[in-house]
């Protein structure tokens, strides 16, 4: 393909995900546009689709996929629908980014990986998106430096405040642990060869019948073991943690803390070493946020005042370093402007 | 305005910050565009230019503000150019957004400042991009709750790696701690009526007649001080930290763990409540990685092969619950497309 | 007994675990002395009885025992002499702390804890000094007010640098997971009714045949889990870590930041409400440090020098406070006898 | 002096500070006893040695110092009566601690000084007890190592949660800041050449007319600069950090994370490498609850129930290992003497 035009998505479903992801597409994310939306619900898609420029809206997703403009599909329905619209994209050779779960069993994802397999090339890139933190891509870098020797374990923690009304012991694991399970896979490079499952008393804070929390080992085709703590009604917080025991140390992410080791006799994390390391984030949102200002015909930001006060107190602490002690700062009278 | 077209921005200067900024309009945000880039270095214009689609290159300011594709201008040029390139987008109304400083002097400053006001309306704004950091936007936020009380002093530490070989004494005032100068005033909504600087004897790890570190005392008009460590040749980071005291309890960021607060006899931060807040970036960086990878005719993230995986797993998780124990996973072949 | 006399102690097995109990009962705690060592290195009791005051060195515990300065007995020695330390000291009514394990397997415990009821009254304390550490005794009062609610899941740690040459892999369980087992009882009040063993592929680090690591599930009578990582040769470090996971929050230790709760949407832990908190060990240290120094007929500490400088610094002080601005302090010499 | 026998030392002063001295002496330190006790008010003395085995009790402290049983000084009475007691005490040629200040001034500081040099050997210990610290002697161990090069600036924090009713601004510095002037001149080795005392407008938290919070800059004869927040009535906990930043690196104590370094791109602390360093304290404390309890005559810590469960368990445990899976617990009945 290699285009300069944005890319024109679909998107399929336009519940909570669907809808975060238009608005990540339309307003956060850069090179792409939201051609067009998909929803049983009409009303919604037509919401959806009122805001954005070019964007049509459809209750078929075969039809918006027909489209001209659109160029790739993001498919954000529930579950059991993924495997029509996953073929449909086939059909007309479109990239698919997928949300997991790809398929709710074994059996049709299976069947899709058929379908994929007769087009000839791979089309599909599943939402795990966790594989994109900035705290798991730093710790899949570390182990593959090999500095901490071969993992040998990794313990996870999974907490959700509180469960969805729909939710069943079951979905723990196929909702949950799913995540667990690609991570474990993606960190470790393994296969896994057996789940155990132990059940501990139910919190009381836990929906009746709900066997929440669960504790999950997995066991990989590398040897190692991978366990998981899934909670999702521990009422305090949403905390997602892994850490990598490994044959000469150990890394953690998720306590808000960036990267965490123990290595050689000393526990810490690395320090960023200059300015567009530590505020890449400050200058991406300084500038969207002039952008979406100034697009509204606003100023938002620290103005020309704000830069002149400044340039008055440097010139006074610059007089201060050459002359030694405390000089005062000559400010003129703020104009209404600045008000 | 309230426009729904992208923003044509024309970028002046192309130097390391401003090359930053042609590639975060052009690869990383939404809603803009580079429209033009100026340059005194011809060749540095047309290089950067040459990737990005109806992007021209100048190496005249005016010329290239005259441009019907330029709505807005980001000045990234020298501190002592900025006075002259905001004049001229004043002179065609033109908004803009101005690396920091404004200008290198109060007197200057004035000038741009009273040529805005006769513009009759603000078009500026200032880089002072800390106001976007995530963690600088939290304790502004917190402060302004009123929860602590009253700030009553603001304790600042800025470290870099090692200072630029032109760096002077009195740059650690006029370019380093002109950042902590904004933050003083914008955190505590105070003016700044005196400066105090110390002069420790100066590291060995500083060039030969450098005054480096400084230990700077800000007072402002709320009564309230500002001290800031500023030592730009500490060799092990790059570090910029602040702690606001306030009547009852303290709060600090900057050493990686988010904001983090003393309050009623106990220290610590907040909890992330759902997956929207703690896995944005992962999302936002999924998908642009996803949009990038589809316009380069690739698939780069988990595929189809990870999907399946993943749901036989989870089947054999769910087997695992309900009879309880440890369940063998039975996993196909691994396709060739997926090797 | 209600005595004001110091405790007499026959320590039984100077070893490692055992000299050190000497040392401790002889320079560090308060209200016993060290009567006597027995060893079965006649030279080894010598030469740790030699330097304490009326302390008299032994080969039979028997003949220990039997002496009137005796009042109580550590039994420091190996696990298979402890049933008949304990057993003689039974004999003698003598008040026992025996080092773990109580003996080396079940049936010989049952046996000790039968002779015990037969005296009547409980005679032993077992070293499970975890239940002693500052953080495991502030976890076990935080989930003693209840303010996590009932404790569902405990995630142990245990690592070692590395293992000593005559460990075993079942050692792993019978030495090192032993301290998490009791840990397990007493943190929860649980008795533990099954336990399950993962074994993940040796770490290179281990000697070859050692199962290290293991992975060890604790299931109790109360329907929680205890799961413990027991790594002995992780290279790294000594780590005991421990977080219960209760209904409505979290709590770990022995990360190096005492106690760190999750609880209602915040992280962290408490502050010290004063000096005598902060400071309990130095001031222990400190008049340790001045009575050992003035036994030795030494001064050791900050002398009068010291206290004179700080009162010129503060009278300084004062005056800069009143005056307001920068104040000199004037220094007599400092005399030879403080050089 | 060289002795066996404990020390005999009379305590002078049992208020809050002498009667947790006196409960120090007695029943935590090893080597020392309380041989008198001093207090203005009689019955306060009389009470305080009444627990104390051959204590006598007096209002006058010549006499106190006379007996034979006194072989120290400790000096805990109020600050204007130090001098008195000091020239007491060196008329008898007997070892003091002395608790800080050593005088209230430095002219009397002076007159001690002089009369202790015509002593000809130096007598007294000042009670500076952060010298003591664990987590300054961290610090004070790590600056010697010089790994960090040459100390620069020193910030600290020292924060009460309220002062007490007759606290005067001046004593901010005479009593609170007097530790960091100590604390100063002992980490970096240096005289203090000069205090600048800066005045935010008080807290409305502190009482009328009090200068709360104050900030201190200490200058140093070594080209250091030491800057002090203290802040006596900061409500929300006591607080007591200090961070040294120095040529390569920086050290930072008193978050309750022991102590934490910025060195090399990296931030973090040290791992403990064995049990003896990790548990040192709960050994203490097992040992010293074993005496105390042994002396009440009471069994107080885990018993031969605990040792059996524990041996069970880990024989399961074994089990478990050697079959691999799951192990159910064999457990006897819990005897009456222990339930
Ligand atoms: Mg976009
Ligand atoms: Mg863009
Ligand atoms: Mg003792
Ligand atoms: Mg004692």
């Amino acid at each position: 393909m290699n285009r300069r035009e944005p890319l024109g998505i679909a998107v399929i479903g336009t519940g909570r995900m669907g809808a975060d992801h238009v608005r990540r597409i339309d307003r956060v994310i850069s090179g792409a546009r939201v051609a067009a939306v998909v929803d049983v619900d009409e009303e919604r898609a037509k919401t959806v689709a009122a805001g954005i420029d070019g964007c049509t809206a459809h209750t078929d997703a075969d039809e918006a996929m027909a489209s001209p403009d659109v160029d790739a599909v993001l498919i954000a329905s529930s579950g059991p629908a993924h495997e029509a619209a996953l073929l449909g994209a086939f059909a007309r050779d479109l990239p698919v980014l997928c949300e997991k779960p790809l398929t709710p069993d074994a059996a049709s994802a299976l069947r899709v990986m058929e379908a994929e397999q007769a087009l000839g090339h791979r089309r599909v890139q599943v939402g795990f998106m966790r594989r994109y933190d900035t705290e798991y891509v730093r710790l899949k870098a570390l182990l593959g430096t090999g500095q901490l020797g071969r993992p040998l374990m990794l313990h996870n923690r999974h907490r959700n405040v509180a469960s969805p009304s729909f939710f069943t012991s079951s979905m723990l694991i196929s909702d949950s642990v799913a995540h667990e399970v690609d991570v474990t896979r993606w960190l470790l490079g393994h296969e896994i060869t057996a789940v155990t499952v132990l059940r501990p008393t139910p919190s009381s804070g836990a929906p009746e019948g709900l066997r929440d929390p669960q504790f999950v080992v997995l066991e990989t085709d590398g040897g190692a073991l991978s366990d998981v703590e899934i909670f999702v009604n521990c009422g305090f917080g949403y905390q997602v943690q892994a850490e990598a025991v490994c044959e000469r140390g150990t890394a953690r992410i998720g306590d808000g803390h960036q990267l965490v080791t123990n290595m050689a006799g000393r526990w810490g994390g690395t320090i960023a070493q200059d300015w567009t390391e530590r505020f890449a984030q400050a200058y991406d949102d300084e500038v969207q946020a002039w952008v979406d200002a100034t697009r509204r015909g606003e100023v938002t930001g620290p103005g020309t005042w704000d830069g002149y006060a400044a340039a008055a107190v440097c010139e006074a602490g610059v007089r201060a370093l050459e002359q030694g002690g405390r000089v005062e700062v000559e400010l003129a009278d703020r104009p209404p402007l600045y008000a």
